[in-house]
């Protein structure tokens, strides 16, 4: 399903190109961001006028300085302030009445450290808004836009197709360093400081409309609204401009105070995979792996399946090489007798061929071997991608006559056969910054002295083996629960549609042996209104008669004297699989979807699948169906196969529940008893929000 | 318990350090091998003889060459081997009939290439045992020993303190390139070859004990016999010379034939991984692996615990590297008030020091900051070891005038606060080839430009979470048994002390209904001598009289016509966790032990551990906790413990039969019951090893 219909973008011209440029706050002290920033600006020659403003006066880099905006003659369209905290409104008002569309707000102090700052930054952001104009930070260390040779930022970011949007400089500096080695670079870099205004949505879905943008690069520890960003990201995607995110620090403290297991399983970083994996983002986790995948993705070529080619110089190297695809979910596989043939035809006879294909020492007499493996495996409908290893980059490096510019030869024949190929190339060479290696790069197969970053790339050019689809819009809150309890709670989900084990209320010894009469043996006994029933010894089950319903409502009623009792039915799991069906508010992103294998055994082995809620049936059966536990669900060793489809329209039935009731905080059936013949909720529970933290359920 | 005592390693010290050296097959084509190892070999001048030795004569790189190994007038100690195939027999005759007392055989084409290339490489090699010599290779690409300038392989080895065992020549390449980075290098190279005679463990033991060598780098396919490999490590180990080892290529081929749960689950790699954890071994994946934890080694701190202080000059940065340390096990803890006031004297108040710790702008004014902060954390009893992560470096690099010398000041003092203490720092860098941190790096802090790397470090200098201590020698044989039936293979297991089932053979009805008399209902019945029986339908569980007894009887006996049956005790497993134990041969490490979660999930949640067999109680209640499922072992969620203690000493029986019988393939107790009172093995499964395959059970 596309994801939902969001109004366009506004637009950002005035940020990313405007006509005039001012700096308040413009310095001489080369030790100060105002300096660095005015000598930055300054680069772009005559394409706009820059103007730079200082209380002090004087002369800045050989400019004279204005004493304030006013002093200037013309309208200026974006202004950048860099003053202490202290005039940072003053700075604002200014540049307002000057006729600013953009601000850019290098000063610190506000927003970031507390209530008062916080208060500040509204009353600066209702003005901004109110004179319809554009904020971005404050707390940022700038923005460049190359495209349009602006460059408002302390250090100068090299050119090229990566639009970079982040909340943190050094990361901004090293990604720099590591891309330049791969001979990229960046259209775009936005430092997102604060978001008073400009957010981290906005950008992206501005950057997914720019020319100058391949990539969209993010480090970010703060979304905002998670699931404007996931469509921004999804829309990127679809117009062809992928997006990889570098977000850390999910913080447990959420998972920790949880009340339900599927509050406690739902870990930020967990929820995080989900949104990436189903709105089609790269997710890295350290600054290297961003750097590799976007060397990657500069690679227009997509893989299509998981079947990798290893071609190697050196029977280490491809060993090597095959593990670690195997390790990262590829397979090598073996070749057939006629594709091996033509493998060998193109090398030689001594070529081990099943895959990994060797050189066996062709390499040395014959360089251009490397360009004839490639082709031939390229042309092979039995891999999907190739992963070529070991010395290339060597023989233009050493002393080797000939050889030096045979491979040079061998480079440029092997990147046109990569570029009538639709399949990917990815390279590890002992050598990447040799001349051969390098010119492979520059033709869009990016080359690595790692074989893991290898490895990663290849995986950021072939699908996700999961995947459920772009997050679905959220539907219109239903009528709001009060009660938590777990009558009202089985109530909430009888009424969604998800069958219960069937059960009667009771109180008095009496009432429970009616109940039982409405039921057939063996039967369980619930004491309702107590936190956790199970753990303080409130559930009874395998109760074989009305004797020992009796007794242990009794031994309940002694111990616990809780409010009241469900007798219900006990479900014969013999040939069932028990799972754990649940949703849980997230702060960022909404309702989120968990399901896992569930019972005695869901905290132990957490083998669960996350999606933000709500979800279609065939993706809450694709959920299933990733699980560890799906061999279960299938049917294993003997065992029939549960009713995938009555589990898969149950756990779409309760994601849509959770998202229709935005006042529970965590929402569970557990276990949600899955046989051949349909699925059974066993057991259920609400935590209602409270306002400044969570209601204790009682059920 | 210590590695079993071995006798002390062959003196190789005429392999090392010869004498004299000749090499045959000494080339005037710098194509050709004959000709680098030539060249390498006369770079030691006059420290020993070099001759060169080929049937042509003539003059090569200045030296005059003999024809034949008689023509040379002395006795030579070590001949190098570098002719055709075909020349192979008689150039290591004219050799040990000159004397010689090691041969490095490069010459290729002989026990790799098959039986009739093993059968002459067999004929050789009992020439030189008979001569009371040594043979590398022969398939070998030389070696070299820096601490005795012996340069007899094709490259140059940089001098260092790492031994390097390999079978791969390129990997050896690569890997000295990216140690040249650390400004780490080699004390001895040894190219294995096909190890017909000097074997990989036997070059372990002598660099275990070599005092030129700090650390032992093996790329190794075939460990020839893996447990002497094994107790070689640990031995060096203990020696204080840490192996590093790098081991692709485990194929999982093996356990795709296997008949059990156990040689199913038993893959190569998991073998090889218990075995590193178990003899003190670092295994690696990749090269870049095992050069980042080699220049770990050599940083001679431990931490004692996984408790990391991240120290860092910026946000992103420190969050980045927290979460990479969490998710490899490590914990970033909140530092107390008391320990955060202490950093922020060393620093200043603007620094967040809960963990991570940052500088938060101090850096630029003060770099000695950098080896204040480090010295507070390495003082505080609150974390065991430090990761520094960011800029450092950098302003050893731009134009920060005194800053550049105040860096390598703050290098200086960082290194002398990590000496006295007995803590290990690691680095992370942008500019990790920056001056201030190539100093530091000579110092035994290692730098590297990724945080990935950083992590990786500090796990090698960081002890296991779990290890069961080096491996048990084998027992003495048992007699072997021959019957590999069920009820054989419980009366073996009964034997060995493992508790069963109460359990009665039977065929008719009424030896079925004699034997349900004899036990308490309810029952199962199972047909015996049926492959796979659980799958075929020969198991009926749940019987809960004579009658259901007698119907499961009859209709088995429909459908299967089963030799014979077993009447038994349907067990109570509501309070008890099922676990398999069982064990394999494996062709390079002998029995290997398998304990994981049993039953109907085994194959599915693969919750397994793996160690060499036999094992203490000790060790095999370790493997127990160590599970995913060990909460389960402890009682949780209301339920209670099991007796751990039963549980790990049927385990170590089991590990002693199945050490104690080499014939059996595959041995396994699933489900082996364990609950509070005790364990119950609920059913048994042996696979003989048959000649040139395995013997199919029947049970």
């Amino acid at each position: 399903m596309p994801a939902p219909a969001t109004p366009p973008p506004r637009d950002l011209h005035a940020l990313f190109d405007p006509a005039s440029v001012a700096i308040v706050g413009a310095s001489a002290d080369p030790a100060k961001w105002g300096h660095s920033v005015a000598f930055q600006a300054l680069r772009a020659g005559n394409r706009r006028p820059v103007h730079l403003v200082n209380r002090r006066g004087g002369e800045i880099l050989g400019r004279t300085v204005a004493t304030s905006m006013a002093e200037l003659a013309d309208p200026v369209e974006l202004v950048v302030i860099s003053v202490p905290a202290a005039g940072f409104e003053s700075a604002v008002d200014d540049a307002l009445a000057a006729g600013a569309r953009a601000l850019v707000a290098i000063t610190a102090g506000l927003g970031e450290l507390g209530a008062e700052g916080e208060a500040r930054q509204q009353a600066v952001l209702a003005k901004v808004r109110a004179a319809g104009a554009l904020l971005v930070g404050p707390n940022c260390l700038g923005l460049a836009d190359n495209t349009t040779e602006l460059y408002l930022s302390s250090d100068p970011f090299p050119d090229g197709r990566i639009a970079l949007l982040s909340q943190s400089g050094n990361v901004g500096l090293e990604l720099q360093l590591r891309l330049a080695r791969q001979g990229l670079g960046f259209s775009r870099f936005v430092s997102l400081g604060n978001q008073a205004d400009v957010s981290l949505v906005e950008l992206v879905r501005d950057c997914a409309r720019h020319p100058g943008t391949d990539t969209i690069a993010v480090y970010a520890e703060d979304f905002r609204d998670g699931r404007a960003f996931a469509a921004a990201a999804a829309e990127a995607a679809a117009l062809g401009r992928p997006l990889v995110l570098l977000a850390p620090g999910g913080s447990d403290a959420a998972a920790r105070s949880a009340l339900s297991h599927t509050g406690s399983m739902t870990s930020p970083t967990a929820v995080i995979d989900a949104v990436c994996r189903d709105s089609g983002i790269h997710r890295v986790a350290t600054l290297r792996e961003l750097a590799v995948v976007l060397s990657a993705l500069h690679n227009r070529s997509r893989a299509t399946g998981r079947r990798v080619a290893v071609f190697t110089d050196g029977g280490g190297h491809g060993t090597i090489a095959a593990d670690s695809l195997e390790d990262a979910g590829f397979t090598v596989p073996a070749l057939s007798d006629e594709a091996q043939k033509a493998v060998r035809t193109a090398l030689w006879d001594n070529s081990p061929s099943a895959n990994p294909i060797d050189l066996a020492g062709l390499g040395e007499q014959d360089p251009l071997c490397y360009a004839r493996g490639v082709a031939a495996l390229l042309g092979s409908d039995e891999v999907d991608s190739v992963l070529m290893t070991g010395y290339f980059g060597g023989y233009s490096l050493g002393d080797f006559g000939d050889a030096s510019a045979a491979e040079a030869e061998a480079a440029a024949a092997l990147a046109a056969h990569a570029a009538v190929s639709a399949k990917p190339v990815v390279v590890q060479s002992m050598y990447p910054d040799a001349p051969s290696c390098r010119a492979l790069a520059q033709q869009g197969i990016p080359v690595f002295d790692a074989t893991e970053d290898a490895v990663r790339a290849l995986a950021a050019l072939t699908p996700p083996p999961v995947s459920t689809g772009a997050p679905l819009p959220l539907p219109a809150s239903a009528p709001p629960t009060a009660d938590d309890g777990y009558l009202a709670s089985r109530d909430l989900f009888a009424a969604a549609g998800i069958p219960f084990v069937p059960a009667v209320s009771a109180c008095t010894e009496e009432e429970v042996l009616a109940a039982a009469r409405r039921l057939n043996a063996p039967y369980v006994l619930k004491a309702t209104g107590l936190l956790h029933k199970s753990d303080a010894g409130g559930v009874a089950l395998g109760l074989e008669d009305e004797e020992e319903l009796v007794a242990a409502h009794r031994d309940m009623t002694d111990r616990l004297a809780p409010p009241g009792f469900s007798v219900e039915q006990m479900a014969d799991t013999r040939d069932g699989v028990e799972l754990i069906v649940g949703a849980r508010q997230d702060p960022r992103f909404g309702p989120v979807l968990l399901v896992g294998l569930g019972g005695t055994l869901t905290e132990v082995l957490r083998d669960t699948a996350f999606a933000l809620a709500p979800v279609t049936r065939a993706a809450a059966r694709a959920l299933l169906e990733g699980l560890r536990a799906a061999p279960l669900l299938h049917g294993a060793r003997g065992r029939p196969g549960v009713d995938l489809d009555a589990a898969a329209e149950a756990v779409a039935r309760i994601s849509r529940l959770a998202a229709a009731h935005p006042e529970i905080d965590e929402i569970e059936v557990n276990p949600l008893l899955a046989t051949p013949r349909g699925v059974t909720a066993l057991d259920a529970r609400i935590v209602l929000g409270g306002s400044g933290g969570v209601t204790r359920a009682r059920s």
